[in-house]
């Protein structure tokens, strides 16, 4: 049995990842409709004007402004209505001088005419149809939401590396743009390895647990906008291992759980040889992690535990996923807390302690690196340094709430 | 034309709408590599001790606790190893007194051990093979993960109601469980109105606009782990808006856009009548918003303008939708700025601004109603009093951001 050696730091075994993985640049080509959450391949240009034509913004008559001057409620201006203009309508109505034409809200304004006076700035002409008061002047464009205000032609929209958002959708479905040209999903293989781990839904026979962390990672993986591919398990065995691994590096990257610490069947470390850039990283839980880059693809070793596993999925895995997808960097919510209970640890290593909130008071849910528990009932963690060994009861703490 | 009367302010309008939406509360099963996401629609009870067995923790040597009983680097203490016991093996290994067995993580302890002794804390024994010095005494049950420790048979692990999120999804793994009852996704029916609005990917007649909230309501109901059914475009035509209505309340909730303004042609009001339960909100944008209960379902009738239309799709809609699915309230996350530049407004109704940010300073982004580039192109906005006109330069101010 080998002790794992030459640990390094949680800020090291970023840096190292982060350094190692690839931005994918591949493109693909979606319906509009399943663009939401994905990134843009491309700049987005218009190629039409937003709106493409000089349009009423309200409900009332299109007017020629100056024809308004000086009407007012107490003074009102009597205009004949040559017709109605209707959205969707193209129309061909003409309004000369004291003339006015009917207008609905996203009507084209009729060609001589330049405002539009809101309904509500106007009364009826007593036994006179065909006629309307208008009871306030307006302005030259007033209530007439000009072509190309919106998006101009030719304008650059969206930007390529965009995620897109409801509005940012918004922005697409204006220009008439039915399919979309968004970054390939980074492909991640995952595999859990180890004699004792069995499949959901089999029978559990004693001595065997089930695979957990083909779950959580999957999740994760997906949550940062990449796509798991999964292997199932592996039994520790050397040859299944190489196998697996040589169908798993199909992928843009490889993330193995289990056989990274430092046990006989530990087999990991062996097959990616000198590959490996770290092994063993500084921090509890979560030490028997090992990174390689093999035949050119980062394989990511993550402890067996679930609780490890995870947790090291969230710190290491996550932001170099979101690197790989071009997805914005997550955001870091951090709270203040008191302790509501102090928490025996061990020195030596950076502890990440799992912990649930309650009134504004921070309770350790931390068990073992192995309960899954640990992890499940928490909202977020607190970060002790290597040569602490206690946090007290009523210590302020701060506490990293999980964005999964 | 009839102008809008009777509206009400922004919070008694989501109050009648929250009041009148329902939870859905009808389930589905799905497998468990799907059910991220999702809301637990049973509590999900143990049927197993997670582990199922008591479990060595470490790499070491199982060992009877009172055996190693002052052992000390200083004064070591030599066992005899009688095998060794592989993860995922039940093995039949006895020790007896002063005896161990080697031993890996995961694997199970042998019966008569209650401890075990990681292997840094053990040394060779010159020249003898089969045996091993233990440099260390450990307490009972040290390094070994009980039975249950983790989840305890018939425990409550999760309960109903639990939004599922990779950790969650771990405990669900725990326990083997290969589908789960979830809380079916409340269908939303979306019908975007309006002679002028035309599909997207087809050729733009002059007067026309192509149908952007058919997209965005359908991003944000998606995000709000509701299911959009779309409806296409209908006329404004009153027996075409009925007969469509009618296939839509086949949803647990309709959002209708366009068609509720004050305008001649607006038939929504007319066809829902009586159980209109306002017509009105006293903001800007998004005045001329509609909500019924029609036949016994909700009936949202949003501006068809896209930044009123989304806009209060993100302040009314949304909250609706998150009871419906049972998903936690969204998060409110506000900062603090100071207003960049000096904003013109009107008086009467509350604004809601959107703004982009820079350096701490606020920039509106706000263009009209009608742009949707007002929001795509916002992080958040900024609330303005009813009775206020203008903002100041300088001014400090609440940036509500965007939580899409």
């Amino acid at each position: 049995m080998r002790p794992l050696k030459s640990m390094i730091s949680a800020d090291e075994a970023l840096d190292i990842i982060m350094s190692n993985v690839r931005t994918i640049e591949e493109s693909e080509s979606v319906a509009t409709e399943s663009a939401d959450g994905r990134i843009l391949a491309m700049d987005v240009r218009a190629s039409y004007n937003v709106p493409p034509f000089n349009r009423s913004a309200m409900d009332g008559y299109a007017v020629r402004s100056s024809d308004t001057s000086g009407a007012h409620a107490d003074r009102p201006k009597k205009f004949r209505i040559t017709g109605k203009v209707f959205a969707g309508e193209k129309g061909s109505i003409e309004v000369n001088e004291n003339e006015c034409a009917e207008i609905a809200t996203g009507a084209p304004v009729p060609e001589g005419c330049d405002a539009v006076v809101m309904v509500e700035d106007t009364g009826p002409v007593e036994g006179e149809k065909g006629t309307v008061m208008i009871l306030r002047s307006v302005g030259s464009f007033e209530n007439v939401s000009l072509a190309g205000e919106d998006i101009k032609k030719g304008e650059t929209v969206l930007k390529r590396g965009t995620l897109l958002d409801p509005p940012r959708m918004g922005a697409i479905a204006a220009l008439g743009v039915h399919s979309v040209s968004v970054l390939k999903k980074p492909k991640i293989g995952i595999v859990s390895t180890g004699n004792e781990v069995v499949p959901l839904g089999r029978e559990l026979e004693e001595s065997r647990i089930y695979d957990i962390n083909s779950y959580t990672l999957s999740a994760l993986v997906k949550r940062n906008l990449c796509e798991p591919v999964t292997y199932g398990i592996v039994e520790d065995d050397e040859a299944a291992l190489r196998a697996v691994l040589e169908k798993a590096l199909d992928n843009d990257l490889v993330v193995l759980s289990g056989g990274s610490s430092a046990g006989e069947r530990d087999m990991l470390a062996d097959i990616l040889g000198k590959d490996v850039l770290f092994h063993g990283i500084r921090i509890k839980p979560g030490k028997p992690t090992l990174f390689a880059v093999y035949r050119g693809k980062p394989v990511l070793c993550l402890p067996g535990f679930p609780t490890s596993c995870l947790m090291n999925g969230y710190l290491f895995l996550a932001p170099a996923l979101r690197k790989m997808a071009s997805a914005p960097e997550r955001e870091r919510k951090i709270v203040k807390a008191k302790m509501g209970q102090g928490v025996k640890l061990s020195k030596g290593r950076v502890k990440n302690v799992t912990v649930r909130l309650e009134n504004g008071y921070a309770y350790s849910v931390y068990k073992e690196s192995s309960t899954i528990t640990s992890l499940a009932r928490a909202v977020g963690f607190i970060t002790v340094d290597a040569d602490r060994d206690t946090v007290e009861k009523g210590e302020e703490v701060d506490v990293e709430l999980f964005s999964w």
